[in-house]
Protein backbone atom coordinates (compact mmCIF):
# COMPACT_ATOMS: atom_id res chain seq x y z
CA UNK A 1 0.00 0.00 0.00
CA UNK A 2 1.64 3.23 -1.16
CA UNK A 3 1.02 6.28 0.93
CA UNK A 4 0.53 9.86 -0.73
CA UNK A 5 0.46 13.05 0.28
CA UNK A 6 1.00 15.31 -2.62
CA UNK A 7 -1.52 16.35 -4.82
CA UNK A 8 0.56 15.82 -8.06
CA UNK A 9 1.72 13.06 -7.63
CA UNK A 10 -1.65 10.73 -6.47
CA UNK A 11 -2.47 13.10 -9.91
CA UNK A 12 0.61 11.32 -11.58
CA UNK A 13 0.04 8.18 -10.30
CA UNK A 14 -3.92 8.11 -11.27
CA UNK A 15 -3.11 9.22 -14.71
CA UNK A 16 -0.50 6.07 -15.16
CA UNK A 17 -2.86 3.54 -13.74
CA UNK A 18 -5.85 4.93 -16.25
CA UNK A 19 -3.51 4.62 -18.90
CA UNK A 20 -2.97 1.31 -18.03
CA UNK A 21 -6.43 0.43 -18.34
CA UNK A 22 -7.17 0.01 -14.08
CA UNK A 23 -10.68 1.13 -13.10
CA UNK A 24 -9.52 3.31 -9.55
CA UNK A 25 -12.21 3.37 -6.88
CA UNK A 26 -12.33 5.96 -4.07
CA UNK A 27 -13.39 6.37 -1.10
CA UNK A 28 -12.49 10.04 0.75
CA UNK A 29 -12.95 9.71 4.66
CA UNK A 30 -12.16 11.93 7.45
CA UNK A 31 -9.99 8.93 9.17
CA UNK A 32 -10.86 7.47 12.31
CA UNK A 33 -11.91 4.50 10.37
CA UNK A 34 -14.68 2.26 11.63
CA UNK A 35 -16.78 -0.57 10.28
CA UNK A 36 -18.90 1.97 8.08
CA UNK A 37 -15.83 2.82 6.21
CA UNK A 38 -14.51 -0.52 5.61
CA UNK A 39 -17.58 -1.40 4.51
CA UNK A 40 -17.46 1.56 1.94
CA UNK A 41 -13.62 0.42 1.00
CA UNK A 42 -14.42 -3.27 0.32
CA UNK A 43 -17.80 -2.25 -1.96
CA UNK A 44 -15.16 -0.13 -3.65
CA UNK A 45 -12.40 -2.45 -3.81
CA UNK A 46 -15.34 -4.98 -5.40
CA UNK A 47 -16.36 -2.77 -8.36
CA UNK A 48 -12.93 -1.40 -9.21
CA UNK A 49 -9.09 -2.74 -9.68
CA UNK A 50 -7.25 0.09 -7.51
CA UNK A 51 -9.06 0.97 -4.52
CA UNK A 52 -7.82 5.16 -3.27
CA UNK A 53 -8.76 5.92 0.47
CA UNK A 54 -7.96 9.69 1.02
CA UNK A 55 -8.12 10.59 4.74
CA UNK A 56 -8.28 14.24 5.43
CA UNK A 57 -9.99 16.14 8.30
CA UNK A 58 -11.44 19.13 5.73
CA UNK A 59 -11.50 21.96 8.34
CA UNK A 60 -14.10 24.30 5.73
CA UNK A 61 -16.62 21.47 6.71
CA UNK A 62 -17.17 22.52 10.42
CA UNK A 63 -18.52 25.44 11.29
CA UNK A 64 -16.95 28.31 13.94
CA UNK A 65 -18.40 26.31 16.65
CA UNK A 66 -18.02 22.99 15.52
CA UNK A 67 -15.75 19.97 16.74
CA UNK A 68 -12.88 20.57 13.92
CA UNK A 69 -10.11 20.35 16.72
CA UNK A 70 -11.67 17.75 18.47
CA UNK A 71 -12.51 15.70 15.84
CA UNK A 72 -11.08 12.34 16.69
CA UNK A 73 -7.69 11.33 14.87
CA UNK A 74 -6.20 7.86 14.59
CA UNK A 75 -3.58 7.40 11.74
CA UNK A 76 -1.83 4.43 12.44
CA UNK A 77 -5.38 2.71 13.41
CA UNK A 78 -6.54 3.99 9.50
CA UNK A 79 -2.94 3.12 7.72
CA UNK A 80 -3.54 -0.41 9.19
CA UNK A 81 -7.90 -0.29 8.30
CA UNK A 82 -7.28 0.42 5.20
CA UNK A 83 -4.36 -1.47 4.42
CA UNK A 84 -6.26 -4.84 5.58
CA UNK A 85 -9.46 -3.52 3.66
CA UNK A 86 -7.81 -4.21 -0.06
CA UNK A 87 -6.01 -0.05 0.08
CA UNK A 88 -4.19 0.25 -2.91
CA UNK A 89 -3.00 3.91 -2.06
CA UNK A 90 -3.73 6.19 1.17
CA UNK A 91 -4.22 9.58 -0.01
CA UNK A 92 -3.13 11.74 3.03
CA UNK A 93 -2.40 15.25 2.27
CA UNK A 94 -1.54 17.91 4.64
CA UNK A 95 -4.04 21.18 5.10
CA UNK A 96 -1.87 23.08 3.04
CA UNK A 97 -1.71 21.09 0.32
CA UNK A 98 -5.37 21.64 -0.15
CA UNK A 99 -6.07 25.24 0.63
CA UNK A 100 -2.63 26.94 -0.18
CA UNK A 101 -2.23 30.71 0.43
CA UNK A 102 -5.16 32.47 -1.92
CA UNK A 103 -7.01 29.73 -1.99
CA UNK A 104 -11.03 31.36 -3.18
CA UNK A 105 -12.89 29.00 -5.26
CA UNK A 106 -16.34 27.32 -3.63
CA UNK A 107 -18.22 24.68 -5.88
CA UNK A 108 -21.72 25.12 -4.00
CA UNK A 109 -25.11 22.80 -4.79
CA UNK A 110 -27.81 25.63 -3.95
CA UNK A 111 -31.15 24.28 -3.29
CA UNK A 112 -30.32 20.54 -1.35
CA UNK A 113 -28.36 21.87 1.32
CA UNK A 114 -31.31 24.10 2.46
CA UNK A 115 -33.10 21.26 4.48
CA UNK A 116 -32.08 18.68 7.28
CA UNK A 117 -28.60 19.09 8.38
CA UNK A 118 -27.88 22.32 6.25
CA UNK A 119 -29.94 24.15 8.32
CA UNK A 120 -27.89 23.61 11.50
CA UNK A 121 -24.60 23.52 9.97
CA UNK A 122 -24.60 26.68 7.67
CA UNK A 123 -21.41 26.24 5.25
CA UNK A 124 -20.91 22.60 5.68
CA UNK A 125 -21.84 21.13 2.45
CA UNK A 126 -20.04 24.15 0.50
CA UNK A 127 -17.42 22.83 2.20
CA UNK A 128 -18.30 19.08 1.27
CA UNK A 129 -18.79 19.53 -2.31
CA UNK A 130 -15.94 21.76 -2.86
CA UNK A 131 -13.10 19.59 -0.83
CA UNK A 132 -14.73 16.43 -2.99
CA UNK A 133 -14.70 18.30 -6.06
CA UNK A 134 -11.24 18.98 -5.26
CA UNK A 135 -10.65 14.96 -4.44
CA UNK A 136 -12.03 13.97 -6.95
CA UNK A 137 -9.82 16.12 -9.55
CA UNK A 138 -7.25 14.89 -7.54
CA UNK A 139 -7.40 10.94 -7.16
CA UNK A 140 -9.69 10.73 -11.18
CA UNK A 141 -11.74 7.80 -9.67
CA UNK A 142 -13.77 6.19 -11.98
CA UNK A 143 -16.01 5.30 -9.14
CA UNK A 144 -16.42 7.05 -5.66
CA UNK A 145 -18.29 5.23 -3.12
CA UNK A 146 -20.46 6.88 -0.03
CA UNK A 147 -22.90 5.87 2.75
CA UNK A 148 -26.45 6.08 3.15
CA UNK A 149 -25.52 7.59 6.68
CA UNK A 150 -24.90 10.98 5.23
CA UNK A 151 -27.80 10.71 3.29
CA UNK A 152 -27.69 14.89 2.32
CA UNK A 153 -24.32 14.54 1.78
CA UNK A 154 -24.57 11.46 -0.77
CA UNK A 155 -27.93 13.75 -2.35
CA UNK A 156 -25.39 16.29 -2.26
CA UNK A 157 -22.76 14.81 -4.57
CA UNK A 158 -24.95 13.24 -6.60
CA UNK A 159 -26.37 16.37 -7.56
CA UNK A 160 -22.85 17.79 -8.40
CA UNK A 161 -21.58 15.18 -9.95
CA UNK A 162 -24.69 15.47 -12.37
CA UNK A 163 -24.49 19.35 -13.11
CA UNK A 164 -20.73 19.51 -13.86
CA UNK A 165 -21.01 16.21 -15.82
CA UNK A 166 -17.94 15.07 -13.39
CA UNK A 167 -17.33 11.75 -15.17
CA UNK A 168 -17.62 9.25 -12.70
CA UNK A 169 -19.95 6.86 -10.73
CA UNK A 170 -21.16 7.69 -7.36
CA UNK A 171 -21.94 4.37 -5.53
CA UNK A 172 -24.01 3.85 -2.41
CA UNK A 173 -23.61 1.84 0.42
CA UNK A 174 -26.10 0.98 3.52
CA UNK A 175 -25.95 2.08 6.73
CA UNK A 176 -23.13 0.38 9.04
CA UNK A 177 -24.49 -0.27 12.79
CA UNK A 178 -23.22 -1.65 16.31
CA UNK A 179 -25.19 -4.89 17.66
CA UNK A 180 -27.43 -2.64 19.14
CA UNK A 181 -28.57 -0.45 16.08
CA UNK A 182 -26.81 2.92 16.69
CA UNK A 183 -25.46 3.70 12.87
CA UNK A 184 -21.39 3.67 12.96
CA UNK A 185 -20.15 7.37 13.44
CA UNK A 186 -16.82 8.28 14.16
CA UNK A 187 -18.69 10.79 16.97
CA UNK A 188 -19.98 7.97 18.82
CA UNK A 189 -16.34 8.15 20.60
CA UNK A 190 -18.25 11.32 22.69
CA UNK A 191 -20.45 9.51 24.08
CA UNK A 192 -20.29 8.48 27.85
CA UNK A 193 -22.03 4.98 28.70
CA UNK A 194 -25.10 6.64 29.50
CA UNK A 195 -25.48 8.62 26.91
CA UNK A 196 -24.55 5.69 23.80
CA UNK A 197 -27.56 3.90 25.91
CA UNK A 198 -29.74 7.59 25.12
CA UNK A 199 -28.45 7.17 21.95
CA UNK A 200 -30.51 4.21 20.77
CA UNK A 201 -33.34 6.19 20.36
CA UNK A 202 -32.49 7.44 16.96
CA UNK A 203 -32.97 3.82 15.63
CA UNK A 204 -35.83 3.09 18.21
CA UNK A 205 -37.38 6.06 16.56
CA UNK A 206 -36.97 5.34 12.84
CA UNK A 207 -38.23 1.85 13.99
CA UNK A 208 -41.64 3.32 15.19
CA UNK A 209 -41.85 4.95 12.35
CA UNK A 210 -41.39 2.30 10.05
CA UNK A 211 -43.84 0.70 12.28
CA UNK A 212 -46.77 3.41 12.12
CA UNK A 213 -45.95 3.42 8.02
CA UNK A 214 -46.68 -0.18 7.41
CA UNK A 215 -50.11 0.18 9.71
CA UNK A 216 -50.97 2.60 7.15
CA UNK A 217 -50.39 5.75 8.72
CA UNK A 218 -49.50 8.71 6.15
CA UNK A 219 -49.68 11.77 8.31
CA UNK A 220 -46.27 12.97 8.59
CA UNK A 221 -47.37 15.07 11.48
CA UNK A 222 -48.45 12.42 13.38
CA UNK A 223 -45.21 9.96 12.92
CA UNK A 224 -42.91 12.73 13.26
CA UNK A 225 -45.29 13.76 17.05
CA UNK A 226 -44.61 10.11 18.00
CA UNK A 227 -40.87 10.02 16.95
CA UNK A 228 -40.17 13.16 19.20
CA UNK A 229 -41.69 11.85 21.91
CA UNK A 230 -39.93 8.66 21.59
CA UNK A 231 -36.84 10.43 21.77
CA UNK A 232 -37.51 12.92 24.22
CA UNK A 233 -38.22 9.81 27.14
CA UNK A 234 -34.44 9.19 26.13
CA UNK A 235 -32.24 11.46 28.47
CA UNK A 236 -29.69 13.88 27.48
CA UNK A 237 -31.00 14.03 24.43
CA UNK A 238 -32.19 17.43 22.22
CA UNK A 239 -33.65 17.07 18.72
CA UNK A 240 -32.06 19.30 16.39
CA UNK A 241 -34.47 18.21 13.63
CA UNK A 242 -36.84 14.89 12.27
CA UNK A 243 -37.88 15.39 8.81
CA UNK A 244 -40.58 13.08 6.65
CA UNK A 245 -39.16 14.84 2.99
CA UNK A 246 -38.91 13.73 -0.30
CA UNK A 247 -35.50 10.72 -1.10
CA UNK A 248 -34.72 13.52 -3.92
CA UNK A 249 -35.60 16.87 -3.29
CA UNK A 250 -34.78 16.37 0.46
CA UNK A 251 -38.63 18.54 0.66
CA UNK A 252 -40.57 18.40 3.30
CA UNK A 253 -43.40 16.36 2.53
CA UNK A 254 -47.11 16.21 4.96
CA UNK A 255 -48.83 13.42 3.40
CA UNK A 256 -46.46 10.21 2.66
CA UNK A 257 -46.60 8.97 -0.92
CA UNK A 258 -44.80 5.77 -1.53
CA UNK A 259 -41.23 7.15 -1.32
CA UNK A 260 -40.71 8.91 1.99
CA UNK A 261 -36.96 9.33 3.73
CA UNK A 262 -36.87 9.82 7.51
CA UNK A 263 -34.14 11.49 8.40
CA UNK A 264 -32.96 12.95 11.70
CA UNK A 265 -30.63 14.84 14.14
CA UNK A 266 -30.24 14.45 17.88
CA UNK A 267 -28.02 16.20 19.96
CA UNK A 268 -27.18 13.43 22.97
CA UNK A 269 -25.38 15.36 25.51
CA UNK A 270 -22.76 17.85 23.56
CA UNK A 271 -23.08 15.16 20.60
CA UNK A 272 -24.73 15.27 17.17
CA UNK A 273 -25.99 12.20 15.84
CA UNK A 274 -27.50 11.74 12.84
CA UNK A 275 -30.07 8.65 11.58
CA UNK A 276 -32.18 8.17 8.22
CA UNK A 277 -33.85 5.70 6.77
CA UNK A 278 -36.81 5.37 3.51
CA UNK A 279 -39.72 4.08 4.90
CA UNK A 280 -41.31 0.84 3.17
CA UNK A 281 -37.86 0.28 1.46
CA UNK A 282 -36.46 -2.50 4.15
CA UNK A 283 -32.93 -2.85 2.60
CA UNK A 284 -31.98 0.82 2.83
CA UNK A 285 -31.97 1.44 6.09
CA UNK A 286 -29.14 -1.09 7.18
CA UNK B 1 -14.23 16.90 -38.12
CA UNK B 2 -16.84 15.62 -36.25
CA UNK B 3 -19.64 17.73 -34.39
CA UNK B 4 -20.56 16.47 -31.06
CA UNK B 5 -23.89 17.66 -29.63
CA UNK B 6 -24.45 15.04 -26.28
CA UNK B 7 -22.29 15.40 -23.23
CA UNK B 8 -21.83 11.71 -22.72
CA UNK B 9 -19.90 10.98 -26.26
CA UNK B 10 -17.72 13.72 -25.93
CA UNK B 11 -16.76 12.27 -22.84
CA UNK B 12 -16.21 8.87 -24.57
CA UNK B 13 -14.37 9.94 -27.38
CA UNK B 14 -11.91 11.58 -24.66
CA UNK B 15 -11.52 8.78 -22.97
CA UNK B 16 -10.55 7.05 -26.13
CA UNK B 17 -8.25 9.74 -27.02
CA UNK B 18 -6.52 9.96 -23.99
CA UNK B 19 -6.96 5.60 -23.15
CA UNK B 20 -4.82 5.99 -26.96
CA UNK B 21 -2.05 8.31 -26.12
CA UNK B 22 -3.27 11.28 -27.70
CA UNK B 23 -2.89 15.14 -26.13
CA UNK B 24 -5.61 17.33 -25.88
CA UNK B 25 -5.82 20.89 -26.32
CA UNK B 26 -9.51 22.80 -25.75
CA UNK B 27 -10.97 26.33 -26.87
CA UNK B 28 -14.03 26.90 -25.39
CA UNK B 29 -16.14 29.80 -27.39
CA UNK B 30 -19.47 31.30 -27.66
CA UNK B 31 -19.07 31.24 -31.54
CA UNK B 32 -19.08 33.96 -33.82
CA UNK B 33 -15.06 33.32 -34.41
CA UNK B 34 -13.07 35.57 -35.68
CA UNK B 35 -9.48 35.98 -36.10
CA UNK B 36 -8.85 36.13 -32.53
CA UNK B 37 -10.52 32.65 -32.27
CA UNK B 38 -8.33 31.50 -34.81
CA UNK B 39 -5.29 32.30 -33.04
CA UNK B 40 -6.14 29.75 -30.30
CA UNK B 41 -6.97 27.04 -32.19
CA UNK B 42 -3.54 27.34 -34.18
CA UNK B 43 -1.67 27.81 -30.76
CA UNK B 44 -4.01 24.77 -29.42
CA UNK B 45 -3.25 22.65 -32.37
CA UNK B 46 0.69 23.85 -32.18
CA UNK B 47 0.60 22.32 -28.17
CA UNK B 48 -1.63 19.06 -28.48
CA UNK B 49 -2.62 16.12 -31.18
CA UNK B 50 -6.49 16.59 -31.09
CA UNK B 51 -7.97 20.29 -30.84
CA UNK B 52 -11.83 20.69 -29.40
CA UNK B 53 -13.32 23.13 -30.13
CA UNK B 54 -16.56 24.14 -28.44
CA UNK B 55 -19.45 26.21 -29.50
CA UNK B 56 -21.75 27.64 -26.93
CA UNK B 57 -22.92 30.83 -26.11
CA UNK B 58 -23.78 30.17 -22.01
CA UNK B 59 -26.61 32.29 -21.10
CA UNK B 60 -25.45 32.17 -17.12
CA UNK B 61 -22.79 34.48 -18.04
CA UNK B 62 -25.28 37.02 -19.64
CA UNK B 63 -26.97 39.36 -16.82
CA UNK B 64 -30.45 39.78 -17.16
CA UNK B 65 -30.02 43.07 -19.06
CA UNK B 66 -27.28 41.73 -21.49
CA UNK B 67 -27.01 40.98 -24.90
CA UNK B 68 -27.82 36.60 -24.65
CA UNK B 69 -30.81 36.99 -27.24
CA UNK B 70 -29.07 38.93 -29.78
CA UNK B 71 -25.25 37.72 -28.93
CA UNK B 72 -24.76 37.36 -32.94
CA UNK B 73 -24.32 33.64 -34.27
CA UNK B 74 -23.23 31.89 -37.18
CA UNK B 75 -23.03 28.32 -36.86
CA UNK B 76 -22.14 27.50 -40.57
CA UNK B 77 -19.42 30.10 -40.59
CA UNK B 78 -17.90 28.88 -37.24
CA UNK B 79 -17.31 25.35 -38.71
CA UNK B 80 -15.63 26.17 -41.73
CA UNK B 81 -13.65 27.89 -39.49
CA UNK B 82 -12.62 25.64 -36.84
CA UNK B 83 -12.46 23.08 -39.65
CA UNK B 84 -9.65 25.13 -41.58
CA UNK B 85 -8.14 26.11 -38.08
CA UNK B 86 -7.60 22.53 -37.58
CA UNK B 87 -10.20 21.37 -34.93
CA UNK B 88 -11.28 17.68 -34.96
CA UNK B 89 -13.65 17.86 -32.69
CA UNK B 90 -16.47 20.49 -32.37
CA UNK B 91 -18.14 20.12 -29.55
CA UNK B 92 -22.03 22.45 -29.59
CA UNK B 93 -24.21 21.29 -27.22
CA UNK B 94 -27.76 22.30 -27.11
CA UNK B 95 -28.60 24.31 -24.03
CA UNK B 96 -30.87 21.94 -22.62
CA UNK B 97 -27.86 19.63 -22.41
CA UNK B 98 -25.64 21.80 -20.81
CA UNK B 99 -28.40 22.97 -18.29
CA UNK B 100 -31.43 19.87 -17.48
CA UNK B 101 -34.18 21.00 -15.13
CA UNK B 102 -32.94 20.95 -11.91
CA UNK B 103 -29.60 22.19 -12.22
CA UNK B 104 -28.57 24.15 -9.09
CA UNK B 105 -24.65 23.83 -8.78
CA UNK B 106 -22.44 26.60 -9.22
CA UNK B 107 -18.17 26.99 -9.19
CA UNK B 108 -17.40 30.51 -7.73
CA UNK B 109 -13.77 31.87 -7.19
CA UNK B 110 -14.68 34.60 -4.69
CA UNK B 111 -12.38 37.29 -4.73
CA UNK B 112 -10.87 37.91 -8.01
CA UNK B 113 -14.69 38.68 -9.94
CA UNK B 114 -14.61 41.69 -7.10
CA UNK B 115 -12.91 43.92 -9.66
CA UNK B 116 -12.75 44.78 -13.09
CA UNK B 117 -15.80 43.91 -15.56
CA UNK B 118 -17.04 41.71 -12.25
CA UNK B 119 -18.42 45.18 -10.49
CA UNK B 120 -20.30 45.80 -13.15
CA UNK B 121 -21.31 42.58 -14.66
CA UNK B 122 -22.40 40.56 -11.28
CA UNK B 123 -22.42 36.68 -11.44
CA UNK B 124 -21.08 36.65 -14.73
CA UNK B 125 -17.96 35.28 -13.78
CA UNK B 126 -19.72 32.90 -11.71
CA UNK B 127 -21.59 31.88 -14.91
CA UNK B 128 -18.13 31.86 -16.41
CA UNK B 129 -16.20 29.32 -13.79
CA UNK B 130 -19.15 27.49 -13.83
CA UNK B 131 -19.55 26.42 -17.60
CA UNK B 132 -15.81 26.13 -17.77
CA UNK B 133 -15.90 23.77 -14.98
CA UNK B 134 -18.40 21.60 -17.05
CA UNK B 135 -16.82 21.80 -20.16
CA UNK B 136 -13.21 20.60 -18.94
CA UNK B 137 -15.07 18.06 -17.32
CA UNK B 138 -17.00 17.23 -20.90
CA UNK B 139 -13.49 17.45 -22.95
CA UNK B 140 -11.19 15.94 -20.54
CA UNK B 141 -8.29 18.41 -22.29
CA UNK B 142 -4.77 18.15 -21.18
CA UNK B 143 -4.27 21.95 -22.56
CA UNK B 144 -6.67 24.86 -22.48
CA UNK B 145 -6.44 27.87 -24.21
CA UNK B 146 -8.04 31.44 -23.49
CA UNK B 147 -6.90 34.99 -25.14
CA UNK B 148 -5.14 37.78 -22.88
CA UNK B 149 -8.08 40.27 -23.98
CA UNK B 150 -10.67 38.85 -21.56
CA UNK B 151 -7.95 39.28 -18.99
CA UNK B 152 -9.74 38.96 -15.52
CA UNK B 153 -11.40 35.74 -17.24
CA UNK B 154 -8.19 34.45 -17.72
CA UNK B 155 -7.18 35.04 -14.07
CA UNK B 156 -10.16 34.16 -12.71
CA UNK B 157 -10.08 30.41 -15.05
CA UNK B 158 -6.67 29.77 -14.15
CA UNK B 159 -7.54 30.55 -9.87
CA UNK B 160 -10.59 28.12 -10.30
CA UNK B 161 -7.86 25.64 -12.22
CA UNK B 162 -5.13 26.00 -9.47
CA UNK B 163 -7.55 26.31 -6.41
CA UNK B 164 -9.84 22.90 -7.85
CA UNK B 165 -6.70 20.62 -8.72
CA UNK B 166 -7.87 20.16 -12.19
CA UNK B 167 -4.91 18.72 -13.91
CA UNK B 168 -4.57 20.66 -17.31
CA UNK B 169 -2.16 23.62 -18.32
CA UNK B 170 -4.40 26.90 -19.41
CA UNK B 171 -2.27 28.42 -22.30
CA UNK B 172 -3.28 32.10 -22.75
CA UNK B 173 -2.50 33.76 -26.31
CA UNK B 174 -2.07 37.46 -26.57
CA UNK B 175 -4.77 39.82 -27.72
CA UNK B 176 -5.28 39.52 -31.93
CA UNK B 177 -6.35 43.26 -33.12
CA UNK B 178 -7.65 44.59 -36.42
CA UNK B 179 -5.12 46.63 -38.93
CA UNK B 180 -6.06 49.58 -36.63
CA UNK B 181 -5.46 48.46 -33.54
CA UNK B 182 -9.13 47.60 -32.57
CA UNK B 183 -9.07 44.15 -29.96
CA UNK B 184 -11.08 41.25 -32.14
CA UNK B 185 -14.45 41.25 -30.57
CA UNK B 186 -17.84 38.95 -31.86
CA UNK B 187 -19.33 42.56 -30.43
CA UNK B 188 -17.85 45.03 -32.58
CA UNK B 189 -20.46 43.33 -35.07
CA UNK B 190 -22.74 46.10 -33.18
CA UNK B 191 -20.51 49.07 -33.79
CA UNK B 192 -21.87 51.01 -36.75
CA UNK B 193 -19.11 53.25 -38.93
CA UNK B 194 -18.96 56.30 -36.79
CA UNK B 195 -19.33 54.57 -33.60
CA UNK B 196 -16.05 52.29 -34.92
CA UNK B 197 -14.15 55.37 -35.67
CA UNK B 198 -14.46 56.12 -31.93
CA UNK B 199 -13.87 52.61 -30.74
CA UNK B 200 -10.50 53.24 -31.35
CA UNK B 201 -9.61 55.16 -27.95
CA UNK B 202 -9.22 52.14 -26.22
CA UNK B 203 -5.96 51.31 -27.98
CA UNK B 204 -5.00 54.83 -28.14
CA UNK B 205 -6.05 55.59 -24.46
CA UNK B 206 -3.68 52.64 -23.77
CA UNK B 207 -0.64 53.28 -25.93
CA UNK B 208 -0.64 57.00 -23.71
CA UNK B 209 -0.51 55.38 -20.79
CA UNK B 210 2.73 53.33 -21.75
CA UNK B 211 4.12 56.01 -23.15
CA UNK B 212 3.67 57.91 -20.06
CA UNK B 213 5.24 54.92 -18.02
CA UNK B 214 7.96 54.92 -20.15
CA UNK B 215 9.05 58.58 -19.54
CA UNK B 216 8.34 58.06 -15.58
CA UNK B 217 4.95 58.43 -14.81
CA UNK B 218 4.22 56.37 -12.01
CA UNK B 219 1.42 58.26 -10.60
CA UNK B 220 -2.05 55.83 -11.36
CA UNK B 221 -4.31 58.97 -10.89
CA UNK B 222 -2.41 60.97 -13.28
CA UNK B 223 -2.38 58.21 -15.74
CA UNK B 224 -5.78 57.28 -15.68
CA UNK B 225 -6.92 61.01 -15.99
CA UNK B 226 -5.12 61.01 -19.19
CA UNK B 227 -6.71 58.12 -20.52
CA UNK B 228 -9.93 59.50 -19.21
CA UNK B 229 -9.68 62.81 -21.14
CA UNK B 230 -8.48 60.84 -24.03
CA UNK B 231 -11.84 58.35 -24.21
CA UNK B 232 -13.86 61.49 -23.30
CA UNK B 233 -12.72 63.54 -26.17
CA UNK B 234 -14.21 60.47 -28.52
CA UNK B 235 -17.62 60.51 -29.34
CA UNK B 236 -20.19 57.91 -28.44
CA UNK B 237 -18.17 56.79 -24.98
CA UNK B 238 -19.04 56.13 -21.94
CA UNK B 239 -16.75 54.93 -19.40
CA UNK B 240 -17.21 51.68 -17.60
CA UNK B 241 -13.76 51.66 -15.58
CA UNK B 242 -10.39 52.24 -16.24
CA UNK B 243 -8.22 50.59 -14.02
CA UNK B 244 -4.41 50.38 -13.44
CA UNK B 245 -3.86 46.88 -11.07
CA UNK B 246 -1.74 44.52 -9.71
CA UNK B 247 -2.08 41.76 -12.57
CA UNK B 248 -2.24 38.58 -10.14
CA UNK B 249 -5.00 40.34 -7.81
CA UNK B 250 -6.72 42.71 -10.07
CA UNK B 251 -6.02 45.10 -6.96
CA UNK B 252 -6.17 48.42 -7.68
CA UNK B 253 -2.47 49.94 -7.40
CA UNK B 254 -2.15 53.46 -6.97
CA UNK B 255 1.62 53.93 -7.32
CA UNK B 256 2.66 51.97 -10.48
CA UNK B 257 5.60 49.09 -9.57
CA UNK B 258 7.06 47.25 -12.07
CA UNK B 259 4.33 45.17 -13.00
CA UNK B 260 0.97 46.79 -13.81
CA UNK B 261 -2.24 46.04 -15.58
CA UNK B 262 -3.67 48.30 -17.51
CA UNK B 263 -7.35 47.23 -17.97
CA UNK B 264 -10.69 49.28 -19.34
CA UNK B 265 -14.45 49.17 -20.21
CA UNK B 266 -15.99 51.57 -22.56
CA UNK B 267 -19.04 52.02 -24.13
CA UNK B 268 -19.47 52.79 -27.40
CA UNK B 269 -22.76 53.33 -28.56
CA UNK B 270 -24.25 50.24 -26.52
CA UNK B 271 -21.74 48.36 -27.29
CA UNK B 272 -19.72 47.62 -24.21
CA UNK B 273 -15.86 47.11 -25.10
CA UNK B 274 -12.87 45.76 -22.94
CA UNK B 275 -8.76 45.93 -23.73
CA UNK B 276 -5.92 45.44 -21.67
CA UNK B 277 -1.82 45.76 -21.68
CA UNK B 278 0.59 45.18 -19.55
CA UNK B 279 2.96 48.15 -18.80
CA UNK B 280 6.79 47.82 -19.94
CA UNK B 281 5.84 44.76 -21.42
CA UNK B 282 5.62 45.03 -24.59
CA UNK B 283 4.94 41.76 -26.29
CA UNK B 284 1.61 41.64 -23.92
CA UNK B 285 -0.47 43.86 -25.32
CA UNK B 286 -0.83 41.98 -28.74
Amino acid sequence: MEIIEKVSQMQRTSEALRASGYLIAFVPTMGFLHEGHIELMRTGKKHADKLVVSIFVNPTQFGPNEDFNQYPRDTEGDLDKSLSAGADIVLFPPVEEMYPEGFQTEVLVKELPDHLCGLSRPGHFDGVTTVVAKLFNIVKPHIAVFGRKDYQQLAVIRRMVKDLNMDLEIIDVGTVREADGLAMSSRNKYLNSEERKSALCLKKSMEMAEKMFKQGQRDARIIKKEMESLIRSHPFTDIDYISLCDPETLEEIHTSGTEVLVALAVRVGKTRLIDNCTLGQHDNSD
